[in-house]
């Protein structure tokens, strides 16, 4: 039986990926090696990574004067690299909305190297909420938000102005809808939601935002650094990039972002009618503010789950346990979920409040 | 035709881990899901990092006081981190063996946070050679070294005593050799050569070290947060440490590193002895500093190379090329290699000769 796979991260692919991607594993382009075992210098690995950067740039629309990187260590390295690049070495100070988990964790490192405002938190109702009426600061080196909170289930459906540089973790639903890449000046995202496996780092930046910031910024850290080599100044994540790109080429065969966008709205609305129909279940984040990514959700006070879980289990469902931070559900529907598999358990909570 | 691939890395790796890696992509564990859309956090991917974790501690006997990781970033951001963990705040120094390209980006890295001492160098010969008789200061924080140089084709047969930390960059010959880790406090291997596909680093440090350089770390870079979270600080290289693993059964499978070191020399053995009788070749390396793992040599002046190079690509060998910093052939014999790819190497090599 296929499985309707709910992960929150790594997370479901195509399946048409994966079977290219098994298949390149035992022989690559016909060169009767793999994929795994050629050089990254190769010129059949560079066609890769010159497809998987030009996919990029054309399905997100990046204009001239950004460039696009595929590097390493997730967004837990952007964390680090990010006020390197960008903090003012001398009287240096940012401003961080902060939205959750991922958010502090932004923040943390921030403070290493300079002042680090917090212009809003939403901590006070466990992030179950994006804030908004605050005030951005104008001294400021730069301004960092999370587009999507994987673990509280909320989404920035709009991103405050600002004449500071605007940078924007979208690990977790980056290539899900239309964003305005002129908007911001430097993007990140881990690629293991919406664009590929584990292992790979999407950067986009703006090329004359770097360079500013009076630091001796050790190589790897340096944006400057993989912009010179085209993100092969140390061995690539080979087959990461690799499945990103044809991520990426599946993405464009579907009609690119606009219909993903699209899809991903039909899939979202379908499973939190449900939750707001159904009288067992209830939502736990602000609706406004809620993830077409991420549905968390919870049984109202007094209904015996084990069953449900049984349920759900039964019909093929894997990955909805919620994070421990909040507890019962969390449904994640990313790009390669098809809507059946939200149908699907629509179909099993329906049945279970029958019971 | 199977090749013969010589690639300098990423390599070849066994084909009987391709085949299971490559079935795993499209089905895990018998889940019905990839390998690549599980939760780093489901129990069969902790199994695998734990075996995974486990084999390194076998096969390497690593003593009790060492933790093993798998990171990201490859040697380039080991060279950041080893400095960062290691050279003290104030007054911090640290000593280089430059035994080539990657030692010297090393000392690039470390000579922003400390003073560094280049104990010895061989650029006076393009490298072609490890130096000895150099003496090591006793008031440095660590001794830095790398122990095979891809590019150049030199090894370090023996490591200098200090008392001093040791910390060497293993990456083109881990696991090809007998090591005793006890003799040093850090290792650390981009996974590419001899241990898996590229995507993720091998570290093994020894645990008491680590705190003491009066640093501010950020999180990524800091040892002892992914110690602290078994190298799940972040999500890990899913598929590039599950080759790894794979990669490491097979190792062990076939003796471990002592019966891999034999198969190695044996290798070795055969293509310098050729390389040393053939009346048209030389090699480039000092002698008693020629790596068992690249081999570089070049065509004697005056000999025409178009015809061997046509020869040897009827042949099904590839990746010979020698790095440009070198010029001529270099083949790359590292483990997976099977010693019938030296023979037919060799075999043309000879016939060739006889032209």
């Amino acid at each position: 039986m296929k499985k309707h796979n709910y992960s929150a991260g790594p997370c479901i692919l195509p399946q048409e990926v994966l079977k290219e991607a098994s298949a390149s594993v035992l022989n690559f382009d016909g060169l009767d090696l793999s994929l795994l075992e050629i050089s990254h210098r190769s010129k059949n690995f560079v066609a890769v990574m010159d497809e998987a950067v030009a996919l990029v740039k054309e399905l997100m629309e990046v204009p001239e004067g950004y460039s696009v990187l595929f590097l390493q260590g997730g967004a837990s390295l952007e964390f680090v690299m990010v006020p390197f690049n960008l903090m003012k070495n001398e009287g240096g100070k940012a401003a961080y909305l902060n939205t959750g988990t991922w958010s502090s964790k932004a923040i943390k490192e921030a403070k290493r190297l300079g002042e680090v405002v917090e212009v809003a938190s939403s901590k006070d109702k466990n992030f179950s909420y994006i804030p908004k009426g605050y005030s951005i600061p104008v001294d400021i080196d730069y301004f960092h938000c999370t587009s999507n909170n994987t673990i509280y289930g909320t989404q920035m459906k709009s991103f405050p102005q600002t004449d500071a540089l605007k940078v924007c973790d979208m690990s977790s639903d980056i290539l899900s809808r239309k964003v305005n890449v002129a908007d911001f000046d430097l993007i990140y995202a881990g690629a293991q939601k919406n664009m590929g496996p584990a292992g790979a780092t999407l950067v986009i930046v703006k090329d004359e935002i770097l360079g500013k910031s009076g630091r001796d910024i050790p190589a790897y850290l340096d944006y400057a650094t993989h912009i010179d080599k085209e993100s092969m100044f140390n061995t690539p994540p080979v087959f990461s990039v690799y499945v990103s790109m044809l991520t990426l080429r599946w993405l464009k065969s579907i009609g690119g972002v606009a219909e993903m966008e699209k899809i991903n709205q039909a899939k979202a609305d379908l499973l939190y009618g449900e939750i707001d129909r159904n009288s067992k279940f209830y939502g736990t984040a602000a609706k406004e503010d809620r993830s077409n990514m991420n549905a968390c959700f919870l049984a109202h006070e007094g209904v015996d789950t084990a069953q449900f879980d049984e349920m759900w289990k039964a019909a093929g469902i894997s990955g909805i346990n919620g994070h421990r931070s909040v507890g019962g559900y969390r449904a994640s529907m990313y790009n390669a979920l098809p809507l059946e598999s939200v149908q699907a358990l629509v179909d099993v909570m329906q049945a279970f409040e029958k019971l």
